[in-house]
């Protein structure tokens, strides 16, 4: 089968071994998001060797739920320790992740998966939203995180795709979100949902105003913002996994009493509520489609200035 | 009257003007403590000018309260935003904080705080037990940031002042406590109330067996220990004001989902009723007592190796 493939940050689409692994549910990929991760990942972040890929839609091949559209929980744990007993694998200390971890991902013709990783999509819900369970997920996944009530002020760094997707959710908690990015195309995907933006600079002046403030940029320089913005005893929530280390001021994380809360992914039933309600503009983050053969130009794609989801069909 | 004031790193005890603000109150210091802070603002930290020294037991000279022995909130908010309307001063923009921004301090013959600030002292506690209730306070401000249940793991790093008045709050709660130092013999001061105590290297060998972490020794090793501590969503408070930036791993604290949560004053009734109580050692934490007259040579004895409390008679 055809498969997207890093191996030391050499990029190529290339033949692979159909997975086969026999206690697995083997689903047949139709559709496939980039991530940023993706990205990252091809530069050899995490060091991962293999089939690229973690958002996708499919249909299973084989078993019980053979001719189901599927979408799938990203991280596999051992099944065994305290966390994958109390069914919530995602931070198991053995865990596989798909495409990221010890485990060949989603671009590819075929993945496999636990069958307890899978889960039904219901049919109103197209293939070409369905495929942002994932990154839909991993916003929902701050309200797990952070309690938002619409009492807070909220704002988001970032206008890529995963900016876009938490300001529309924190947003339906009915509290006031000011998402804050430098591409006015991008904010206005935002804006015509009700919600307020703002460039970087615009957003400097409103010291100190926010309750809560989510960095989705992955930018140093949203990291800085993100604090300035933050009232006393306020929250930074961090959703973009940076490269390297981060310079902190300690001091003023102590003086003002900040929380600093790390946010990965988030569950996949909340996601997918909310896509069949069509809650959330999927829609207008689609920037470009490929077919899987041009997997490394479509990554090229994805990296481009302007550019939000680029989707990959095998 | 005699004050130890610093200038521009120099640091010298001399003859001062008595405050003489209308609308504060005039306590006569009987005892006042040297906390890290002071170290650091007699080495530049914050900028501060003036009389140094925010821990005190004192007797009120005028007004109402004449004659009554009192500690003191060290935070003097506008009095008319939002926060100080709340009730809550310590994150007021405009506040004044004594001996550390904009307020002479408690290392003199006297000093001013608003009424509002000053809280009497019980009669069966000490001169010398009640000037340890700020650094308490803040030990006990812990507990408003993050709450901790007798199911909780909690690691302190520190075996300073601070690092032993927050293992024996801690312990308080019915969580299980390690301390984590470099000195034996102050180890054994936690030891004797119960708690367990480890070398830094031994704490090293239990990675991800700790809900919560309190990082009280304000040194970048102290903070990476502490990460390593965690379990993933785990919470690190982070007690200790470092100077200057420290590096963070920020991916690990994002993939990890940790909360950091910075925390610096609390409040101090909390600490006087566990004074009153005598439910906390901080005897064994007073080392050394000199008068006001010597305070330059306090500092450095503070400043040594193997020195907990270094209490000033003025």
């Amino acid at each position: 089968m055809l498969a997207l493939r890093v191996n030391k940050q050499n990029l190529t689409v290339e033949q692979a071994a159909k997975p086969d692994n026999p206690y697995e549910v083997l689903v047949r990929v139709v559709l496939s998001g980039i991530c940023n991760t993706d990205l990252e990942i091809a530069r050899g972040y995490a060091g991962f060797k293999g089939t690229i890929g973690h958002e996708f839609v499919g249909v299973v091949e084989d078993g019980d739920l053979a001719g189901q559209r599927v979408v799938g929980e990203i991280n596999a744990g051992c099944g065994k320790c305290e966390l994958c007993r109390a069914g919530d694998p995602r931070h198991c200390a053995a865990r596989t992740v798909l495409g990221i971890v010890g485990r060949d991902g989603a671009h590819a013709e075929f993945l496999q998966l636990p069958a307890v990783n899978l889960i039904p999509v219901p049919e109103n819900i197209p293939d070409e939203h369905a495929v942002f369970t994932e990154p839909l997920a991993a916003a929902c996944g701050i309200l797990e995180r952070a309690a938002i009530t619409p009492q807070d002020r909220v704002a988001v760094i970032g206008d890529g795709k995963l900016g876009l997707l938490c300001a529309q959710v924190v947003a339906l908690t009915g509290a006031p979100v000011l998402l804050v990015g430098k591409h006015s195309d991008k904010l206005q995907i935002a804006a015509r949902r009700g919600i307020e933006t703002a460039t970087p600079d615009e957003a400097a002046k409103r010291r100190r105003e926010f309750d809560i403030v989510i960095e989705a940029s992955g930018a140093a320089a949203g990291f800085k913002l993100a604090l300035d913005l933050l009232r006393p005893q306020g929250k930074l929530v961090l959703k973009s996994t940076f490269h390297g280390s981060t310079e902190i001021d300690a001091a003023r994380i102590v003086v003002d009493e900040i929380s600093i809360i790390g946010s990965r992914c988030g569950r996949f039933q909340p996601a997918l509520d909310l896509l069949q309600q069509q809650a959330i503009d999927v829609e207008n983050l689609i920037s470009e489609e490929h077919s899987l053969a041009n997997g490394v130009h479509a990554m090229d794609r994805a990296r481009a200035s302007g550019i939000l989801k680029v989707l990959l069909r095998p």
